[in-house]
């Protein structure tokens, strides 16, 4: 669809397929393929014909090897040649928070699909997503305490809210690779298939959302999941679901989600997210860099 | 006992039961369930002699099937017939949260004993119990994406907290009905009974906490368990302990707690909630609506 | 090798053993125990030369068979003689949260090899170690409402961040002594193991670590796993591993990771967990007692 040099972009029937598309370099994340991934985000965000966005990754041998260490980039994501002074300097920021930050504010439930080997930050960028599968044959690593630097893309912030804190800090302080077996048990993804049955089974959920929710209930119910249990107390998020239940009770989407449902039949929600959401939304101030 | 016409509440041998009473509605929440159900907490929090509180529904097809969305109930829950034009007005306040704010600030531990299908707010009411056991007949469902609004009833701070986020997003994401097995793999409830069996169970649970715990010890862990983990260090926590600790530990329930545990004999610790919990309780500021 | 009465400190080939060592008394824990193990960690951390640190029990019998509540000590832990009139004296701390709070701070990651029965104490401090393997004869007990006091040591703050919140509710309002099979299956232990083969379990996982990460990014690591969860969006842990990933990867440790991983030969980090932190670390405020 766009001209993105590193990963594709396919919108169809409601699902968009985002493929970090480095085959040759086993995916490998550069500048340019976050940048691209961005502006893809953006987009699925955008089109209100888009109801969920899986992410995987090209081949059969690799989701995202890491970042590129290999010169051919001419610099590496995680150090750029500049040198500060100042650690506030925007320079500073990291290339996987960046797109860990972009897709914790999608709009559109995210599923991973992971394919193959997953090695630092083709790991970490998989946190935000909502649902994460994986073939039989992928295997993880978070190898950032073997490479001399620190587990990053706010991983250290998302880790623990998927895996539990104790898996979390086994895996970052051995910096092991472990296979697909391991990250199933430990709760990285909600189950395996085999390799062929992986993007089946990622476009079954997103049919299962696409086909029977309403898109702003989705959008809302996403935003409410990730931000609110930071809360310090549950009438603070009583505040936010009492305003949304108060406001969407009223609207389109819920009258054809009651008549749908005592009538026994599919869906047609109105709303959508580019023009439906609550006046309220969003109920946080969204911090930046500094 | 009381003069509950949606509710029913018992109290015998140190154990209460709420049982959900609209078995021909199966037993779908209102407004006056909401007010009974807030009522019979707060009878079980002033009588000294009920140790634990069990939650079930009447009848063998549910626990509760979520919202009464027909117009005999002269209003929905989530639908008053109010309009307001300021979001802070508390008529905006969701029925739902009502309920689980109250189940939330219990000083007696609350089981939930899961006999038939649960949906909407027939799951979020249950989860600021501290223990939810199901009949291997019962089903849930999160469905608010499939009625065109939101989770509701402070769930987007409780659900995380008892399922995880990864499986709350799915479920609250797909708004798929689901049953007890998935239920119990995905951490929503800690085993499975006949439905014959349930009660049992529940009550089996109910009796090891009223026969081997002091009462005051079990209304200060509740409230620690529930308030602390947000605190954003352990010092907090500590300080918070530590008070407990001191002042307890000079009580006439650990006097007794050290005594039957030396004698090996059954305990009969003299502390009541009512009178005995310490000076320093609450230590939070509970938050108001607005 | 210090002169220690209680415990025990060993350390060989980069891995430091503290072994609780009252064994007439099942381990119980006192105050100079508290103080001795205290200085342990104050040791482990100043030793560039200890990678980790297990803790463990000694005899067959008992990891720490919680607080010595025999008159034979002088006074019990969470019993001081005195009286104070001010809950904010510093005489009113709690005894486990002293050497818990000690635990969180370690700059070196710390295993639990739990060896026999733990109950009260002997439980909640291991909550801060990173991992925690059981021998199959383990038996744990969050007895503290059964003693008619509550839960310490911080462990309202830690206990649900390890088991999740309804696994820590169900222990701590019951009292009850459950088995190893039930501490895996609640995630407190990450694995259970045959008497003999537990050190050596413990060992091999401390290896792992040893062997095959830097110094620095494991410091770096646990205080971001254990810190950067309580932020309230992971923008905040962005600006943490932004700064990391900026100082380290211009460092020695990166450079030998990137450079032994390309070469496929095992590391030799330069870096001093004692001298080569980021000079941003700490980069959050440690609370005192008030």
């Amino acid at each position: 669809m766009a001209d993105y040099t590193q990963i594709k972009l396919d919108i169809a029937d409601g699902i968009a397929t985002i493929t970090l598309h480095r085959p040759e370099k086993m995916n490998a994340y550069t500048g340019t393929m976050m940048n691209e991934m961005i502006d893809a985000f953006d987009r699925t965000d955008a089109d209100d014909s888009v109801r969920a966005v899986i992410v995987t990754g090209a081949g059969d041998r690799a989701f995202c090897a890491g970042a590129d260490l290999t010169p051919s980039d001419g610099k590496h994501v995680f150090s750029s040649g500049d040198t500060v002074e100042d650690l506030s300097d925007p320079r500073v920021r990291d290339g996987g928070g960046m797109i860990t930050l972009r897709i914790y504010q999608s709009k559109k439930p995210v599923i991973g699909a992971i394919n193959g080997a997953a090695v630092g930050v083709g790991v970490t960028m998989q946190l935000p997503m909502d649902i994460r599968l994986a073939s039989t044959k992928a295997r993880f690593g978070l190898v950032f305490a073997r490479r001399g630097i620190v587990p990053e893309a706010a991983s250290s912030w998302f880790l623990p809210r998927i895996v539990g804190l104790p898996q979390a800090l086994e895996w970052c302080m051995t910096g092991r690779i472990f296979d697909a077996e391991e990250a199933l048990r430990g709760g990285l993804v909600r189950s395996l298939h085999e390799p062929e049955d992986l993007m089946p089974a990622a476009i079954a959920l997103a049919r299962e959302i696409a086909d029977n929710t309403s898109a702003v209930s989705v959008a809302m119910t996403r935003a409410m999941l990730w931000h609110n249990p930071s809360l310090s107390h549950p009438m603070e998020a009583h505040r936010v679901d009492s305003r949304a239940i108060y406001t969407l009770s009223r609207g389109g989407d819920a009258a054809e989600g009651i008549a749908s449902f005592l009538e026994k039949r599919a869906p047609r929600y109105p709303g959508r997210v580019s023009s439906d959401m609550p006046s309220f939304y969003p109920w946080w101030n969204e911090p930046g860099w500094e």
